[in-house]
């Protein structure tokens, strides 16, 4: 197969919540001929106005395109919409789009290969709306011809953040958890601080741009701290362990006096804590790593 | 007094820690006559060097400038230091750039108040290798006029970030703690991920790349979640609160598997239970904010 397609290259998406519709528009929107299918029906009907192919089953949806894109609520689900048409799976290329873990990914590598189908797996650093937009970071792993051979069609989702990692499949669910983790940090570390600030009536949109200008400038400790790591060295030229346990503590008394919930600050506090029980009072955050390594006692 | 002042003005730093030596540096730089003290003294041989004055007392490090910077390990320290010489502190200006709660901003207010001292809480959103460029950011709160007086002087440490708040002292803690926790949930974050990606041989020089691009794509979600927050509404335009706590889930039993420290995940995920069981299922993660305004029961 050529490695170029014309935006005339069919796909078919299975699954059409939040993120699949979102999918679906994008390849739409792109000119792909694009079938969709969903167990609520319903939910296809916009896309439909919009100039999708419905599928009656994902069976026809399967057959309507040499490429899937699955993404569905989980991998169990995953399964049990594609065993049930897994002999016309093969030559196909499925690409899943549904978040999992490492494991998970390749199980359904393992499964798929059985089947003679080309799999690889996906994860969306995005939110429905930035789809199709340069903010969208969409990540692949598992063989690359498959990657190559639908990249031009794949590109409709990220134009500029469509990544291929690694053959090994496990890449894209790891990166996925590892980058969900940190914006989970993020979004508790804010809503903590709104709740803080709440207590003395600033709003949160009063907060955010402060917030963000914070969470710009910590990507240079990011950076900073990356190197520390792979070497495992972690000098502190900027603050102490020391000095980041006592503040983290401050978090803490600030948050049980003004009422607010306590339980990420003091988390934080017992995990440096531990950093500097084991030797690391005067290292810098990059000391950390060591906590996170290892499962707790 | 004047509302401008020439890069004469005289400022005199107690405390030569990381932080203290930086801001010290700084006021030099700028050309301010700068009068330094530390308790261990060897650490202002560098700025002395430099052209700061050694004071041999923290009485006379008050007394050769009208606006002493403290910036010290906690706010027991500040009082130690300064409880000695209270009969000479009225009629300066004392800015306290030391990290504590907004109650013990709020008990020095009433201290240094008690003294006819102008006294200004502040907060440094910076690492010391920032101070003096524009990537610091620094709060004050307290008398506005105090501010104003010794605004010009105050630049030297961050020309574009000098953030003047309110005169209600307990700001610039509150905002200092709030977004420290953002800072500890970005690197806790990366280094969760750091982690898991670490078992894969992926090193943190690898992912930290990826990581700034998410951590950049994450501060519109902040921007979109603030006045979700503010208004008590949480439309899911993006993810439900289910789809956020299923993947939680996901990189809790990622870390177990791949024997890196779970802890942070089920934290994570518990918390998101409880939105979810308190009814925001189908809500987008502005819901949270609920759980994070309440203590733990
Ligand atoms: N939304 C986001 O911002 C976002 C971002 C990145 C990744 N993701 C991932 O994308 C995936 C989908 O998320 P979403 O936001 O689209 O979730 P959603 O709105 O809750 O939609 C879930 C979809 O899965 C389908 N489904 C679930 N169980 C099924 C089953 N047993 N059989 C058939 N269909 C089933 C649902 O069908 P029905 O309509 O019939 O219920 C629906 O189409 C998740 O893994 C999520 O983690 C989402
Ligand atoms: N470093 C950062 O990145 C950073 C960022 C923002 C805010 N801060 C805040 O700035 C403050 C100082 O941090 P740092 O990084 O400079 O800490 P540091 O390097 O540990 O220095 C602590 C300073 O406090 C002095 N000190 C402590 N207890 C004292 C006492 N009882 N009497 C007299 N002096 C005492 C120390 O004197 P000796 O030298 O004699 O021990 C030293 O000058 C902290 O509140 C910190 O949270 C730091």
């Amino acid at each position: 197969m050529s490695k170029k397609r014309a935006a005339t290259a069919p796909v078919s998406v299975v699954g059409l919540g939040l993120m699949g519709q979102a999918l679906a528009a994008a390849f739409l929107e792109a000119g792909h001929p694009t079938t969709v299918w969903n167990r609520t029906a319903a939910k296809a009907d916009r896309l439909v106005t919009e100039g999708a192919v419905r599928a009656g089953s994902v069976a026809e949806a399967v057959a309507a395109s040499p490429l899937v894109v699955v993404c569905v609520t989980d991998y169990a689900a995953v399964r049990e919409l594609l065993d049930p048409v897994a002999g016309s799976l093969e030559g196909k290329v499925v690409v899943n789009l549904t978040t999992g873990t490492s494991t998970q990914a390749r199980e359904t590598a393992a499964w798929a290969a059985g089947l003679g189908t080309a799999y690889l797996d996906g994860a969306v650093m995005a939110i429905p709306p930035d789809i199709a937009t340069d903010a969208a970071v969409l990540l692949y792993s598992g063989p690359k011809a498959a990657f190559e051979e639908h990249e031009a069609t794949l590109r409709a989702l990220g134009p500029a953040g469509t990544t291929y990692l690694d053959t090994d499949h496990a890449l894209s669910a790891l990166y996925d958890m590892s980058l969900l983790g940190i914006m989970w940090g993020i979004l508790n570390g804010f809503l903590q601080g709104a709740a803080l600030l709440g207590t003395a009536k600033v709003k949160a949109t009063a907060f955010a741009p402060l917030a963000n200008t914070m969470i710009n400038v910590v990507t240079e400790y990011v950076t900073a701290y990356a190197p520390q790591i792979d070497e495992g060295a972690y000098p502190a030229g900027d603050a102490t362990m020391t000095v980041h346990r006592d503040a983290m503590v401050h978090l803490a008394e600030e948050s049980e006096t003004l009422g607010v919930n306590a339980e990420l600050p003091r988390f934080f506090a017992a995990l440096a804590d531990r950093a500097v029980a084991d030797g690391h009072a005067g290292s810098g955050y990059a000391a950390m790593i060591e906590q996170f390594r290892r499962p707790a006692a």
